[in-house]
């Protein structure tokens, strides 16, 4: 059977729904769920995710580990087999191992000579947490694909590394495709975890056929920790190619994630933007600088608002011209670092306007809020697009902006980025550590003549529109049959 | 001439010897003297240093540019050449540019959503300090030079990357020989300086014919961040070879830096060793435990008092048998995050031993000093030797210790030092991360049976006293002969 048609089965920890307490449904929430729809929706696909709220697990309770048909308030109708993990297992799984560990080591984050720590504590957390939550969604796998021949199954993210290895001991013959959506560090970043952990993450890892990243350099990086990290495995840098010590081939592979540029637009036209845009035409001034994230360590939010006190003081001619809007979801706020990076947020975005701001003027506005319309609307009047993360798999805003913005703004690019590989050409790139590079962007995105953001915004534009999620589904399938053949 | 008779021109930051502002000399100090100590005092060779002192500064005015003859307090005569540099760059050279930001990057010890910010600052502390102080370095290179046939000039450290461009403008002939004390960390690390400074870091240091590592890994991290971070350079990973596009080829090797047992032998036998030897075992319990290291964030001090409480709690039967004893050499201290963690340091300590104590017993003995004399005498007694550094170029303690000790000691070795890649099948191994692994490792070390002890104990010895600084220089010097070959 072709891949195209063979019976699908996709995993993540999150999927396209969630269910409220009152059994009303909601969309999921992410850029991964975004990504899949298409795919989940279009074919005969079961998409297996944790259950995340009461009402998930509810629902996995009544459906008896069956799939179950659901349309998302979003559009699309799925077959989404729920899996309630046991709750403390899961809240070790989520808030211990998969973040801040495993995120804070695949972004660079840990502050080494203050954390981590391992104890029994993270190693447990492993143990009876990732482990656990792991081998449920495993098992689900695996029972879905009972008695079908040719399976593939597709899974998501960092945070079922050791799943592929359970599946592929039930299932030798099943195809099994990992897109990690974060970035892949250096050998170096993974040495803070103890090696038996390592180890069964890596071997986890490669029980897979494929594993594709968003860009050459995770990639690279990935082969190079198979090299450096464990022994036993060859790696050929030139083929992208891991041989394990059973003699299986894996691919290693890269497909940047496109965005459905066309859903962007129609979200962008619709009325409650519009609403947003009213409001936010009113108190707009001569420029606009906009960024929207979710308030996490690895987007650089700091640097960026030092960056925008610099170019004030450097520029006072543009006191009362320019707003810096930021709209930043807070995120993972019972973690502390991410409560007190708020904190830190905050208190800078005081500092900057007491020392800029006039009596007329508040020289950055910041929103914390997640609200997509809002965001829209913000994108489609921005002169500045500011994504300068120090680290970040992919960035999609870096995406969404370009193509619904009427201004020909100009990106501000950070070139750790994962759409920097893609989008360079026609940014500012700057080096997110550098304030001094950042604020000088700013001039010269606030400066640039007509002819020169024209040209970059074009370039953005189709860049980004030359392909969908669809692609980047149909791309991986192709690499599905042309290892199968 | 051959490169063992070819005039010899060391450079480094700090010499072998400093003056008092009363003009009395003192021996330098670090472990970079240690190692060229033989070099400089046996051969026909000229030491460029830095002034550090303003006896140091006043003696180079005496001087006239001219090499003095000077006889350390320590032995030897060594010819040396000091060159003062303008007090605000030395500054900037030592204290914002060589001393954090490269000392942080060679180290992994940024915490990067907090620092560093790239400012002007930091960019002027590059161009009006490093640079300054390099280009004085090189003009006394040149001038030293001047009228020599094949000179060899071996330059010391990560104080001086760019001096190497300089004396190769001036002299294409010159044979430039440089070795790097300490780690040499992955591309992503790299990634913090804007693009112009670390190429020109980059570029100044390939200038060199040869570049010296302690170990395989920090030449092959030197190897990838060629091929990542610089374009038009060709990297040959087996060959070990960086082309450079003017033709050059630079050879890239590892020498581990061996200690001088027999001088720390030596020492160890002293009058006033024996003398810290009598207090120290007036006190001594059944097992010591020891560590000695300059408080460097790099050095773990943290997760090691960590370690030992941990192993306290579960090892309770342990109570009043052991003592934890630090000999701390306060370092850096008007670097802020160097003086912040002196005061953890002392809060751990604090709780540790508030925690565990009993009135006839404090578990950490903490000596917040530098006395050669007295580390030698813990030294010769200690049970277990901590060398749990998160990572650190190479680590002399690690070889100092188990030469002088006479109870078969254990070693507890992190996997991140340089030392570990000689030492690690006679130590016991730790992931300095690794609180539970240290803690088991304690345990393991005090109840380990005698002969395991010695045989450890003389596998180590047999590793450390195998070579000499000599031999170290001579390998170096074959590699000269070879390349000029």
């Amino acid at each position: 059977m072709s891949p195209e048609n063979a019976p699908l089965v996709l995993v993540s920890n999150r999927g396209p729904v969630t269910y409220e307490d009152d059994g009303t449904v909601k969309r999921g929430t992410g850029g991964l769920v975004t990504a899949l729809t298409g795919l989940a929706s279009h074919r005969d696909a079961v998409w297996i995710a944790s259950a995340l709220t009461d009402g998930d697990a509810e629902r996995a309770r009544e459906a008896g580990g069956k799939p179950i048909e659901v349309t998302s308030p979003a559009g699309g109708t799925y077959s989404v087999k729920l899996v309630a993990s046991d709750p403390a297992a899961y809240d070790r799984f989520y808030n211990i191992f998969a973040n801040p560990m495993l995120w804070f080591i695949q972004h660079y984050l840990w502050d080494l000579s203050n954390a981590p720590d391992i104890r029994r504590h993270e190693v447990e957390a492993f143990e009876w947490g990732y482990n656990v939550v792991n081998e449920d969604l495993a098992d689900a796998v695996v029972e879905q694909i009972d008695g079908v021949d040719d399976p593939v199954v597709m899974i998501h993210d960092y945070h079922l590394y050791t799943l592929p290895g359970l599946v592929r001991k039930a299932r030798p013959d099943a195809f099994l495709h990992h897109f990690v959506h974060i970035p892949w560090t250096q050998p170096d970043a993974w040495r803070v975890l103890p090696t038996r952990i390592r180890n069964d993450l890596y071997e986890g890892l490669l029980a897979n056929d494929i594993i594709g990243f968003h860009t050459r350099s995770y990639r690279w990086n990935f082969l190079q920790c198979c090299r450096d990290l464990l022994e036993g495995y060859e790696v050929d840098f030139d083929a992208g190619i891991v041989r394990t010590p059973d003699g299986r081939e894996v691919w290693i592979r890269h497909y940047p994630l496109p965005i459905d540029w066309n859903a962007t637009r129609n979200v962008a036209s619709s009325p409650r933007v519009s609403e947003f845009e009213g409001q936010l035409l009113r108190r707009r001034r001569d420029h606009l600088i906009l960024r929207v994230d979710r308030a996490d360590l690895s987007k650089n939010v700091l640097r960026g608002f030092s960056a925008f006190d610099l170019f004030l003081e450097q520029h006072p001619e543009f006191s009362e011209r320019v707003t810096f809007m930021a709209q930043l979801m807070p995120s993972r706020t019972d973690v502390p670092e991410y409560a007190e990076y708020l904190e830190r947020i905050e208190a800078l975005v005081a500092v900057v306007n007491h020392r800029h701001g006039t009596p007329d003027w508040m020289p950055i506005h910041l929103k914390l809020r997640d609200d997509l319309e809002e965001a829209m609307a913000s994108y489609k009047h921005y002169d500045v697009l500011m994504v300068n993360a120090m680290f970040d798999g992919m960035n999609l805003v870096a995406k969404e902006g370009p193509v619904v913005n009427e201004r020909n703004g100009v990106s501000i690019l950070s070139e750790n980025t994962g759409a920097h590989e893609e989008l360079g050409e026609f940014a500012l790139s700057v080096n997110p550590f550098d304030i001094q590079e950042t604020a000088d962007s700013i001039h010269a995105a606030l400066t640039m003549d007509a002819a020169e953001r024209a040209r970059r915004a074009d370039g953005l534009r189709a860049i980004i529109t030359q392909r969908d999620p669809g692609d980047w589904i149909d791309w991986q399938l192709e690499d599905i049959r042309k290892k199968r053949a």
